[in-house]
């Protein structure tokens, strides 16, 4: 690289999505790492913190201060949680600092849809500002942006694999399923009973079914696709793996007409200049295993023997295009860089 | 016990229902252990085949002899692959015993269907015999039954979470979704890809979607309970754990007043006399956890905040409520024993 | 049964251990469960604490009040942290009660040496009094007894790996090295970083390599069986899986004719008469899988081909063999039943 | 990079170690990857074999043809099993070609000691050109090599924890024991009951105790490092996670003041220039997670509190370091690039 670099830091950097994001910035040709933020662990030895860095990332994790870092970074990755997460960007933005807030603060458009799954928002008067990275569907918006919103993980991988459907009209509004499985690292490095490994390895259950917080955000999004609004069933469940994202979406064709074969077409029609995207041939089943530690998303359609019903199925690892990679891939177009740069990586398999 | 024990065969007793066959049995007040016959490993010491039995159950692995399998136990067994379990039901039969049979071969009643799904069916005339064996809706039948066409695995999961609301005309008969996620052993022992460990552990996928075996069972059962032909959508889904089922189920209600209570409700009306099945209270989630080793059945319901879509869940462990748990279970009722006879034990948790 | 059940209590009756107490009493024939106590949960439903006990075991958690304990029940199993069940334990043997105690508070002949390990004892009056409950080794003693230290589920499967061969002078007392693996469960019900689903599932590590707490009781057994003092080298390890010990034990042979035969022949000769013990043929490697939920012990040994070094691996599950199935052992030999009674169930497999 | 990149070929490129050395020559800066052979699945597109591929590799597998991979490529890795290897190695280097050897061919400098664990050898007069690429021993000797043996999976985790402490005469020769846990990916992408996943996932065993093929590898290095042949106890264990080797390994120390703290001192002295090991402080356990998909080794030490047996762990990924990650740490140095040169990134963690 000949040009300067651009000058990164992490807040909020020791749980997984910062170390994450570490690992992907230590990684990016045009990136350089200023400093890990993190105020629990500020002034332990990164070594002791997240071991993995020992002999790659020297120092300390730094506090939050945001004159220092207004003046030593040219962006910010907030990975916080909500509401803290907006006092943190609010404060960086004052300073003039380009952030890729990856909490749920700036993601709904709607102040009210999002004080009904959240409180009372720190900063309304920003919300205006964000715009909302799932690159595939922003692509011109990011260009000029300098709040983004890093889309939730389930929003992710489920808008990616119903898209196409919406956009092309293959499918009834109402009647939309979204069944997703996650691996456990989704839940975060904070302990409970439902991470402890002797209660999770074995078990598989739902979780807050039919009344998670990525419920709205998916139908946000559907419903700017769709023209109007949509509603949605959405059922997220833990799964016993660490990684990864399984959406299943289940719709009714619009026509008697409408067939895997016409979803896998509009998928690949919608993703043809995506990177990230893998539309799978018709048959295959997308798999965590295959994306896992990449910034890939492995999209398949398939349609009900019996019913007809439309299934459509995205794979993505929850830290990387579900949080961190995506941060990433939103930077790249923002900055002008190719979307896939520091992304080229395949999963890490097996 | 002092009346005389009913002596029982296994047949295809060194798979993983098989031997769940064998330690459920062992631990049963009324039957005896007389032999486990597999054809493959045949002459083999059980402490080899099956080093769980060391110590306590001696000899070794039985040809299959239906002679001297009629003459020396009351009931027999089937856990054989289909095709192969009709043709063994068939020679026991013949011979007039009381076959327990673990297969598909026995369960759809259209033969039509059957072909459509497995092929050309050995034995047809043998269908209008057999009495499909989910106990909780077929309980009355089984008291004089001699082939017991023991549930699938999926179907048990599913249609006991559906039945109370498709029973209660609580939802509408199109646009039902049935997303089951399984743990590995419900493939069997036998070897593939898909099952080895390192490109299973870290993964999750769907397989056969809308296109599974299991649909059609499912629908049989809905469609009798409805009184008119149900079509769902079905995908099943493999999961990085050994054991467990959990179904989840969705379909929109009949009416504006019907909620998440109202299931619980008729659940409860329904289920009430079934020693297996536990109605959980409004707000809890089904998990494998929970009933994994045991003969339990665990059903939950939601609502979707947004859309308003009833959510059904179950959670059981296949090999044993899904399978060889369940054969016990009709046993129990076909011999007049009480219902949960040998089947009391709560889940081996964690 | 026709004469009266004995009835036993479960102190700290909702962690991993006391559930599996319940879980065997409950299938034990001369057995009766009076109650379930845990001081943190009184009050709450058994159904929402332990959801395995739904339809099972009805009402509520019981606080610990020894009073109405000695009155209500003639055993008391107590599964409480050390320090705490030394107080309880006292308060119940002042009552007169029969008490099998799973804490290490018990198993130290040495009050210096548990004081070393574990702090202050609070009734050290008692040591003189318990047994030390590893039924293989110490029958005869547990007859009469009513302090009954159930030994810690390391020691448990590392010494009955041992002793035939320091029983029989087959090994040299010094460089003795045990090298032990366990699943999350042996961790307890507690949460903590290193039990994390994400920090655990995918990684292998040791954990107070050469400073374990068992450490000393397996000397002391070893010491007691070799008539002189013997010091180990001992480390476990935390395994990704729920359940299940694996010690691996090296020895160098005390005389070049010592063989892995020998070993077998000697451990074969020891565990004749214990139903619990199983000594695979030469060349065969114990595997928890085997054993899994049930009371079994499997052993065998190897000899290194190169530095003849002698290696005696045995496989338990820690919260049965190791913990509650001990407990059951202990009282069916105190109480003159069948050693096996209540823990004849082979290992639900897979 | 301005130079002209080394063109590389990885033949046996579908199977564990192949995938790898595929992901990590795409992200190296000074590599090109040519293409990936593999003679059973030959013809077929890269993305059916490798679904991580898609959209990264285009094109098929290709057909082991020696003179079209002389003429192409530079560097060839060869992953193929023993015996195989050698007869490909054979076939590359009479065209003079630099091979890096991934199979255990190559390894064993005494053909005696080869052909008593591995059989017949295809090519022994290759033996003595080869060099042992565990390259923080052998850094010297790869500069000019061009047949690299890249040593196994165990020997590298077991022989950089002990050579700080052969090297510096720490430890006794007699006695050493090495106790290795390693993931399931060690076994490869063949299928067998030991690796189906019902049957791995919850249990825990060693595996040809005492008969292991690795054991004479790490006796070469060990016996080179004291100018004495040392006999070692090797055993090997399976652990049910995909990736990852924990060797803990036991030796008796030479003299009364030999602490941990010196054996650190010594393994920090020794890798003082060796990018790829960590010594970990006092105290520490190394860790399989935190080096999961990176080329480091975490190594850490410890005494046993009562028998004062030194404890010597290490860590890393079996197929990174173990394997893909450390040929092409063999290949920097060989070409004189930086050793860490496309090894950089962190662990991928969780």
């Amino acid at each position: 690289m000949t040009s300067k670099p651009i000058r990164a830091i992490v807040v909020g950097g020791t749980g997984y999505t910062g170390a994450e994001l570490v690992r992907l910035i230590l990684g990016h040709p045009s990136l350089e790492l200023v400093s890990i933020v993190g105020n629990k662990t500020a002034g332990q030895s990164l070594a002791s913190v997240l071991p993995s860095l020992r002999g790659i990332v020297d120092g300390t994790v730094q506090p939050f201060e945001p004159d220092a870092i207004a003046e030593r970074a040219d962006v910010a990755f907030c990975a916080l949680p909500h509401a803290a997460s907006a006092e943190a960007v609010s404060a960086l933005r004052q300073r003039g600092q380009t952030v890729f807030d990856l909490s749920a603060d700036f993601r709904l458009d709607d102040l009210a849809v999002y004080e009904a799954w959240y409180g009372k928002h720190p900063v309304p008067e920003l919300l205006s500002e964000a715009v909302y990275g799932l690159v595939e569907l922003h692509r011109e918006e990011l260009e000029g942006a300098d709040l983004i919103a890093v889309p939730g993980c389930y929003p992710t991988a489920s808008t990616l694999a119903l898209a196409p459907l919406v956009n092309n009209g293959l499918i009834r509004p109402e009647g939309i399923v979204v069944d997703a499985k996650s691996g456990v690292s989704g839940a975060g490095r904070g302990l409970s009973a439902a991470t402890h490994f002797p209660e999770t390895a074995e078990g598989v259950r739902a979780y807050k079914a039919g009344a998670h917080r990525h419920g709205p955000e998916i139908e946000q999004e559907l419903s700017r696709l769709a023209g109007a609004p949509i509603q949605i069933a959405f059922v997220p469940h833990l799964i016993p793996m660490t990684r990864g994202i399984l959406a299943t979406c289940y719709a009714q064709p619009s026509g008697s007409k409408v067939t895997a074969a016409a979803c896998l077409e509009a998928a690949r029609a919608l993703y043809a200049g995506s990177p990230s995207v893998q539309v799978l041939e018709e048959g295959a089943h997308p798999d965590t295993l295959w994306v896992r530690g990449s910034n890939r998303v492995h999209v398949g359609y398939a349609q009900d023997r019996s019913s007809g019903t439309l299934i459509a199925m995205s794979a993505i690892d929850n830290l990387v295009k579900g949080a961190s990679g995506q941060a990433i891939q939103c930077l790249n177009v923002r900055f002008g860089l190719p979307e896939g740069a520091g992304l080229e990586a395949p999963a890490q398999w097996p």
